[in-house]
């Protein structure tokens, strides 16, 4: 009956093993691999994924997409088929506009660009960057060629991202936001600043862990299929719905760059383990898009994991495992102390008030660098003029400027919206499970995280790459992605916290 | 000049990325993986062991070897390209003699028969394993016919594990040998036993990782190009000559479980550290059999790590670390300790005067079913009666009997004869070691373990898969293997522990 489907399927079952295949070779590199290890990995992880590669991007897969198509023809939207034949017809689409030649140039480019940036970054000299960065440049414009555009080359580079999402889109709703979020910030640095001394009280790494894992195995992180480990840079990996990865990185000093990195990456990982299993080996499991995924992560680590309602269940774990640091402590100051809105030049440090701007900034800055208008001679320039603009301060170095992201080293741009998009998402998606379920915020006084993971499960894991964002969105909320439910979650709250 | 042996090699590299690739999959399942990625690993591993058998067997890797062959006539036996294309021709004609559904067959019946073999032993319950032991049997049959052979079926499976050995060259090995075995065990049966019981004195985990840790780097494994981790069964395995595991399992009660385990698993770790860097990549890679492999790890577990040199420089370390367990303990008491030899029904336990008459058994049995001369059904009986001959006591089950091994529930027969190979060859190997630099053992005794272990890269590590385990051997002692210096090294070693 579905013979030809099947046939699809069993073929990207395969392409999909060699993926997860890949990544499980880095998930060993980032966490345990020994330094000699190297060489050899880059080379196994290149043949994988140039058999991936050809193994997709082969005539044959377009044949069996297209009588699968033909077969499954008239199928329910949102079934298993008609549903995998839709989103790898347009996987399919993405991959083969890429020439195979430039492909390789590209990974070529961006190893050979990465230790570039990581040293220019290190002495604080974008001249010794700016070579390397305008090729990659050449590179994006020319991959937004390859990839066609309407109206902008940044529509092609953003799709990879989120797809079927306009650079239009983006602008309007970042057109809405700005000037909102640079009045709240003005407000906020005119109150009186927060105490947070507590979360720089030093904290045993032993004590850091058992404390993280007990909490987000509590949000609904399951260790039968997943499990945690160490890393330089915190992320999250999967090799299967039942083999989530996550790994945290600690600080003796500051207690919160483990805690919120846990429920950060946890988010993550509980989109993962909640897809449906029938997905299981298919193209179909997997988030849908990076806005989404970090709407889940920022709803765990930021929503609930800043809580009023969190902390009052939280503070006795917090206490009991760590004592002498939290003698005096009570859950409003913890509440008040994970809170803090303080504007710096780094984004990844940022707090949830000011970190979309951060992101605005990049957005303004890549559709110039995409369009022509900004040469990469430029950018240290223009970066500091415009953050200047929008946070009332010079970085002082590039370092804590323009060479702070390790993103457009390894050829990412289009990519840094997807941050913000998912800041906006995490509210429209909580509130929505708020109105169907109004006892959530009473639940996670309680410890009780089933609900809220419950909903989420229900409404966004369990599709994996079914729909799209928008498409999702659309469903769950009733309309597109805005921001004002993320501006309005922002005033209420600082509003509180800093009595303004 | 050397087109054709490049594409030669380009194809080969690719095959070997896949397999190291497969290897990495493998240590994750057992070093990490939580338990619900069983069965997306299973699928992964199954996925890429077939690309990798489809490519290798490929028509077109016989055609890239011939005109490379042709292309590298004359070159010297000893270069990296004719070795490369002697080993691989080797390695192609065993890939392809066995049909691939054939393989496919195997593989789901050693999957199916392993855990029904787990719940037999367990059971202490033969019966339950026999049909599947019945198809396993009938399937080596099968597969010694496909692999042919002149002499004898055990020809074909035994080359499997040391290239051109034959069935006959083990006989005549283990003929010699069985007597001289036995009657030491006797004369050691009937002496004062000696006294063990620090080594079941209770030690930290903690500290058995640190202690091992310090004495595998003072032997020469490179934690720079490896790593340790822990496992339910010891193993070493390797994605690189520069990045190289081994496994451990602690007992916090015994702990010569986890020190010999490090001292083994090191051994066979540097053979893979030691091999020359131009190999990487490339099939030559590896240790060329496991009778070899074996060598390193029994040199390194038994006749350094057991040897009174070794604890004169070892004692005050393992003294430093558990001072409490170690009071009173000399030298000389440790050196009598560890070498304490006890007739037992386990394998795997055995110490080293014991451990080649469990192989001997092995062999002969293995022998008799793939003649046909010994049927699943009567296998227990022919256990029992054989272990009381070579051993003077009867397995009160089955479980400590025929059921111990997990060998021939993976289909592995013709794999037994390589451990007691191994032996033998770790003393024939040290002794020309001794010959070349007599003052080895004063260094051992210094800490300094340096000529040893440099001793053994040169004349074995280094060449990877090159030589035969035959050629190794003779190029290195000017003979075959034999077991007159393993007796003698067993004679004088227990002749002196045990006061004979």
């Amino acid at each position: 009956m579905s013979q030809k489907y099947e046939a699809l399927r069993q073929r990207l079952s395969m392409i999909h093993d060699l993926n997860m295949a890949n990544a499980v070779l880095s998930w060993d590199m980032e966490t345990v691999m020994p330094p000699g290890g190297s060489a050899a990995r880059a080379q196994q992880m290149s043949t994988l994924s140039r058999l991936s590669h050809e193994l997709f991007t082969a005539a044959e897969t377009g044949e069996l997409l297209e009588r699968a198509a033909a077969e499954m023809a008239g199928a329910d939207y949102d079934s298993d088929e008609a549903s995998l034949i839709r989103v790898v017809q347009q996987d399919y689409a993405d991959a083969t506009r890429l020439p195979v030649d430039f492909v390789a140039e590209f990974t070529k480019q961006t190893a050979l660009a990465h230790p570039v940036w990581a040293k220019a970054r290190a002495e604080q000299d974008f001249k010794q960057f700016q070579p390397a960065l305008e090729r990659l440049i050449d590179m994006a414009r020319a991959a937004a060629g390859y990839i066609g555009y309407t109206d902008h080359p940044y529509d092609a580079l953003l799709g990879q991202y989120e797809r079927g999402m306009t650079t239009q889109q983006v602008a309007d709703i970042f057109a809405a936001h700005r000037p909102a979020l640079v009045e709240l910030i003005a407000a906020i640095s005119a109150a009186p600043q927060v105490d947070d001394r507590v979360l720089y009280a030093g904290y045993p790494i032993d004590g850091q862990r058992e404390l993280g894992k007990r909490i987000v195995q509590a949000f609904g992180f399951d260790f039968d299929r997943g499990i945690q480990a160490i890393s330089v840079h915190p992320f999250c990996t999967h090799f299967s719905i039942n083999d989530v990865r996550i790994t945290t990185r600690y600080s003796e000093q500051y207690v919160g760059e483990s805690l919120f990195g846990f429920f950060h990456e946890a988010g993550h990982a509980m989109y993962e383990q909640g897809q449906a299993q029938h997905l299981e080996g298919l193209p179909l499991a997997g988030g849908t898009s990076l806005g989404v995924h970090e709407s889940q992560s920022r709803l765990w680590e930021n929503i609930v994991g800043r809580s009023r309602e969190f902390w009052a269940w939280a503070l006795p774990l917090f206490r009991a495992a760590f004592p002498a640091q939290t003698a005096d402590i009570t859950a409003e100051q913890m509440y008040r102390a994970v809170n803090k809105v303080e504007r710096s030049f780094i984004r990844v440090e940022a707090d949830e008030a000011t970190y979309n701007l951060h992101i605005i900034l990049r957005f303004e800055i890549e559709q110039a660098i995409l369009k022509g208008d900004l040469r990469a001679a430029d950018l240290p320039e223009a970066w500091n003029t415009r953050f200047q603009e929008f946070f009332g301060m010079t970085p002082p170095n590039d370092a804590l400027g323009v060479l702070q992201d390790v993103h457009w080293s390894a050829g990412l741009m289009g990519y840094f919206p997807t941050y913000a998009l998912g800041n906006m998402l995490s509210v429209q998606y909580y509130n929505a499970a708020l109105r169907a379920d109004p006892t959530i915020p009473q639940a996670i006084a309680a410890g009780n995280f089933e609900p809220l993971r419950t909903w989420m499960q229900t409404h966004i894991h369990q599709h994996g790459r079914k729909f799209t964002g928008a498409e999702l969105t659309q469903r769950i909320t009733g309309e597109g992605i805005q921001s004002r439910d993320y501006i309005h979650y922002l005033q209420t709250k600082y509003g509180d916290v800093y009595r303004l």
